[in-house]
């Protein structure tokens, strides 16, 4: 008998060694480790080897993991063609995937290799920033080999070498979206890969759901809400007149935490070690502290904090990253707990398909004989 | 509480009016309408219809609805020359999704609307006969207005008007592989837009699922198996020999339908029509007859029969389709089917979002405080 589950809550599609979240404590692990404690002495490299192998690597394991990405990172002339080629009006995000869409399939397409995870992350950033360069008349700026992945990405977009603060902001930020159990986007490449389809065509599904800003999120709009509020005397008229009008309160909430998202007080915590002056940032943290009163008062019993959108948005701020590329940005990093999930369901494969039950209508009479002698 | 549920079968992720499989007695329904009894005088644009709006057109809706569909074949020379940028070495069903991943969205992101999947369906045979053409050094074919949907690719493929027999073919083939409940491609479609993603992204995703062998096949296998079989006094040991090694056999069995598939039936009585005099033909008649048989002797209790892949063989080979495009061309079929299941995903929507068991490593210790004052 078909059971009806839409929105597939509580039903858990796979045994995972990846990641864990507890949305009613606020926790969320990584391969047995709390991720707020891993930020401070890693780097987004060391996270995706941990997310990938169960284990940080050695010294050795940490310099040949590194410098595979960092020769993956250069793009084809015939790559740099085809985004040349694509409508001006297509987003980073279709353009990032059709990019990577067309990319070959390194090796065999089954089962999927880590290889093919390393070229696809490698490239990710260089098909982002050549793209938004060349859709703003910028130059284009190659991959610097002594940089690692995040200090590398901000290179490449701005065309000079980072301050260790931003090359850290982003780095954390990196560390803390890098997976995140079974969300939307990562149960596609899941159900993709259960097909047997390459890598490619599982990053690339993926991508498509994170598009969806459901799940991707709308980062920018926290910016356009800070800027309407503009200042500290108006946090509390502005926030109670949308309250007052049931308009929700964008970057605050969460379908899974239903206490303060570990990822973003960490990244709360991080932007306020680096930018305490930043006019910005005090806006923010008096946005958070009005907004959470008043959603007490307003939606009670609901525990709306803000998510990590609300303090991304603060460290995109932070790093100069352009509004249209905040999503995108964010798809560089999960492109690697993707690729762990994507080795985990290969690994152990079974194809994912669910039912559905029929409503329409029911056909007339019998159903034909089939002539089959 | 969460409950494991691999693979997901006999969990229902939607109420659904569209279609209606029923393995154990071999019944496919669309719309209220059993599957067979639709092709013999209809086209795959009337199924179309049926499927998207739950009923057959009109006169005047019909020729509306066609015109349409012909008036969107036609591919901008900018999407020409992205085709002709992509790497020599990619699949058609890669070069299909990248091509359509590069198109813009049609009007507004969210909600879907048909105007939008007539623009893809319209144009992924125009798509894949000009990457075609362009790869084996064939002429550029423009669409013909004067030809429906299944007559134009032929058309486009072969640089000539087809057969009717040939057109009648691919037709009953597209109506009957246009929809088929909630298999992994057209559930994919549904997560992706269950994040308000747009419908390219949609159906790129679930053009990324279909490349999958457990769910688009391999169906030039079949051909593979017939000439490596070749006599009809080769058939049985041929068979006996494969089943003798523990072998599959390539064209029988299906995940859900445990007599024989309708569809199969249908493309088996079709091809019987119009090709009785084929030498191939006449083979898989008795490779069907044969392996039936045998499967019974060697995995008694199975239920294996044909399914739609070993007839859709047959077809392919009827209108000269060539192996590399087999899948592609079903692809084509099925966009109408994802295409009815986004509409309705999306005119009730849920985030689909499941969970997984986590069986990695626990952290040691307490987790680290949240510092938020």
């Amino acid at each position: 008998m078909k059971e009806l589950r839409i929105g597939l809550e509580g039903v858990a599609i796979a045994q995972s060694a990846i990641s864990s979240v507890d949305g009613e404590k606020g926790e969320l692990i990584y391969r047995g480790q709390w991720v707020e404690n891993l930020t401070k002495n890693h780097t987004y490299e060391d996270i995706l080897y941990l997310l990938w192998y169960g284990h940080f690597p050695s010294s050795s394991e940490k310099t040949a993991f590194v410098e595979k990405l960092i020769a993956k990172r250069a793009i084809s002339d015939d790559l740099k063609e085809l985004i040349r080629k694509l409508p001006k009006q297509i987003t980073p995000m279709a353009a990032l995937r059709t990019a990577i869409s067309a990319m070959p399939v390194l090796g065999d397409n089954w089962p999927p290799a880590y290889e093919q995870a390393i070229e696809i992350l490698a490239k990710a950033p260089t098909i982002l920033t050549y793209h938004h360069n060349l859709m703003h008349g910028l130059p284009e700026r190659q991959p610097n080999p002594k940089l690692g992945h995040a200090a590398n990405y901000l290179y490449m977009l701005h065309g000079q070498e980072p301050s260790e603060v931003d090359v850290k902001a982003l780095d954390t930020y990196w560390m803390l979206s890098a997976d995140h159990d079974m969300n939307a986007s990562t149960f596609t490449a899941r159900v993709v890969t259960s097909t047997q389809a390459d890598i490619i065509s599982a990053i690339v599904a993926a991508i498509s759901a994170l598009i969806g800003p459901l799940h991707g999120g709308t980062p920018s709009f926290i910016d356009d809400m800070l800027d309407q509020i503009g200042t500290e005397e108006n946090v509390e008229p502005w926030l109670r007149a949308q309250l007052e009008q049931g308009k929700r309160l964008m970057g605050f909430g969460h379908r899974v935490y239903k206490v303060y998202d570990p990822r973003a007080a960490a990244l709360r915590e991080m932007i306020k070690q680096h930018g305490d002056q930043d006019k910005f940032l005090k806006l923010s943290l008096m946005v958070e502290k009005t907004a959470v009163r008043l959603l007490k008062e307003y939606k009670p019993g609901k525990n709306l904090y803000p998510n990590l959108e609300f303090w991304a948005s603060g460290i995109f701020r932070t790093i100069k990253m352009p509004q249209n590329l905040y999503t995108p940005t964010f798809c560089c990093s999960r492109i690697g707990g993707w690729s762990a999930h994507i080795m985990e369901q290969s690994a152990n494969n079974r194809l994912i398909r669910p039912s559905c039950i029929y409503v329409g209508p029911q056909p007339k009479g019998n159903p034909p004989p089939k002539n089959l002698e």
